[in-house]
């Protein structure tokens, strides 16, 4: 899409919110050396922000000579954001501070043939009702709820178009939530919650470009461009996971063969797996949580079948990762999701080895590969975000004309 | 890189020049119904282009009741504009007025071994030489020469830092160049030439997201994401022919195996023919240019080797396509360069039917996938084009700060 006056501005409202969130309390003239931002323009996003109470003054601190200078910081207690991530087997609720501190959490489990839209949503529905009352009067404050759901989502409409999991095609999700949840509504999927988490929370925080791998049950990649979410025209960039790495290679579920989903997603590791030992008793059958778990301990083990795994896949994930590289030469390619937290540095280093064979050395020189660093769930980190991002639009709109001086 | 607001400032003035050169002559209030700006944001970008004489005013039109509209138009013969196409066999160089018309063309062959940075400069210089002599008065005016070289550029230094044809490493290009031509100099390679080609004049023009797809000796993907030019961290985004399309499959001259370069690359469709036919009399060897037109003129005779060979070599670029398509969910695929214009509608047809057994769904509808529309050398276009937006952005800093009344 294009990007106009009026994005720039709500990117601008997004970086210096997240830099109050990064480093409360702060100055007015400290977040324009950290943003890059004109005093004048950053007084005006600072006066938006204390009008919608997001953010609060707390004190002066002097400066060398000058007058003392006003320090704002997070209101922590300004209202509360909910993400879901609603996964193949669980939904999971988190509520946050807007410090984006969770205060709250419920998890769902979903059994096997549970995947009607409609018990979805009742899942959903219990898992917010319980988090807003864990939370108590804080609960009662909720700015919005954003909601990922793996799948193609349109955003604007709230529909899942498809989800391949569930077999889902054009549900009207956000109708459905509307019908428990009072609370303004986000829809969008995990690959652009984790991309949106690390861009405002991680490893891609003042990066222009990055690129965020997701590594779960399905593969894909976010993408940061030009320092926002790239979307494309129908919202469905990122499918990466249903690139070609192997020209008639392994069937995947979308119809073709050969995609990267089928060797990196966790069924296709555990197929890696299975080709390097058809016995093995790390292979817990139909559970792939249990195998990736049983891979992992057993790599810090030394094991030379669980070693030779994440060898063989990481030589996959290398090659796709690399693709990226030169395709798109970000800044940093940021490895996600639960697969990527429970193999760790050891895949790590092995992909890293791995996309130096294949990348230009142009474009890799300046691109650095790293584990997430978000030590809790990404996708409703992400996901809260969004809501987040909500609210700070609609701010912008309401307040757009108004001139806040800038003392 | 991130988007500043002063980017897009720039992009709004290259857009409001765009729709005057596709326009020629026009009111303000169309330039904004055109670009969706507003008409004080196009007086202001009309003023700067009238002050640096890129346009000039025409007279004026009635407006239904109200008074008069001032008409502007293309200041053709305000100065003239120089593209540099530097390929592997030959230097060809344009002189364009403002319209991007083509007032003067060059063309020098280069012999195989005549690769040393010094002999290539003395072939553009000769030919920018000529074309400025023959433009006669015209020619003396040049604003700027932009100059496409085939491989990975620095544009800040003006080094080419790897050309791979020639095996250059870190050639200081633009200083060489220097000595000779005394315009301002612009460095950038084929691939964003293409690209910006299409943005202003071709099958991108008004798109937020597009890939030009370039088939030539080499092959990549330009990238226009967000309404302009996706360069990545070091200006090396779009080496799409080094993404991987069969995972030790063909061995490439970059060190890695099974790149889409080595399946869709001018030599790469020579071997394609080769597998169908390995005694085809349309093998002209060593010889790309003349095996590629030997096989277009075949399938517009319907030869079957030759139909055969452009389905093998549209599935390959099917396959690569839908990758892009998957990945960036573009609003338009544009195939460019010459062998694109070469094989045309016939490889057009089944890289289209290719593509659709390939891509997800959703990400596909969006797409349009098309044959680039420009009839020139669209390396030179582009390359003059940059020359074009240099001259924007100095005047751009210049009058920055002058305010222009909207009458
Ligand atoms: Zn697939
Ligand atoms: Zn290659």
């Amino acid at each position: 899409m294009k990007r106009t006056s009026r994005d720039i501005r709500t990117a601008n409202r997004y970086e210096v919110l997240r830099q109050i969130i990064a480093a409360s309390p702060t100055s007015r003239q400290e977040l324009a050396a950290a943003t890059g931002l004109s005093l004048a323009t950053v007084a005006t996003l600072v006066g938006e922000l204390l009008d919608l109470g997001m953010i609060t003054e707390v004190g002066f601190e002097d400066s060398a000579g000058g007058r003392p200078r006003g320090l704002v910081a997070v209101h922590a207690s300004g209202g509360t954001l909910i993400g879901v991530d609603i996964a193949e087997t669980y939904v999971r609720v988190e509520l946050f501070d807007l410090a984006l501190k969770v205060l709250a959490r419920a998890d769902e489990e979903m059994r096997p043939g549970e995947s009607r839209p409609e018990q979805v949503v009742g899942h959903v529905a219990a898992a917010v009702g319980s988090v807003v009352a864990q939370a108590g009067a804080e609960g009662a404050r909720v700015l919005g709820v954003g909601v990922s759901v793996p799948g193609q989502v349109d955003r604007a409409t709230g529909v899942c178009e498809y989800a391949p999991n569930w077999d889902w095609h054009d549900v009207p999700l956000l109708d459905l939530l509307a019908e428990h949840i009072a609370y303004p509504l986000y829809l969008d999927n995990p690959l652009r919650a984790c991309a949106v988490a690390e861009l405002w929370f991680g490893a891609a925080r003042g990066s222009g470009d990055a690129v965020v791998v997701n590594l779960g049950t399905g593969v894909g990649a976010g993408l940061v461009l030009g320092g926002g979410l790239h979307r494309g025209v129908s919202n469905s960039a990122g499918e990466w996971g249903h690139t070609t790495l192997v020209l008639d290679g392994r069937p995947c579920h979308c119809g073709d063969r050969g995609c990267v989903e089928t060797y990196v997603g966790a069924p296709g590791i555990m197929r890696n797996l299975r080709e390097v030992d058809p016995d093995s008793p790390l292979l817990h059958d139909g559970d792939q949580t249990a195998t990736i778990d049983a891979l992992a301990r057993a790599v810090a083990a030394d094991d030379p079948v669980a070693l030779e795994t994440v060898r063989r896949t990481a030589r996959y994930l290398g090659a796709g990762i690399a693709d990226l590289v030169n395709l798109l030469n970000p800044q940093v390619v940021v490895l996600s999701s639960w697969v990527a937290a429970a193999l760790g540095e050891p895949l790590l280093r092995e992909v890293r080895e791995a996309v130096a064979r294949h990348a230009l050395r142009r474009p890799l020189t300046g691109t650095r590969i790293v584990l997430s660093p978000i030590p809790t769930d990404p996708v409703c980190l992400g996901a809260a975000t969004f809501a987040l991002e909500g609210a700070l639009q609609s701010v912008g709109q309401r307040v757009r004309s108004r001139t806040v001086s800038t003392s």
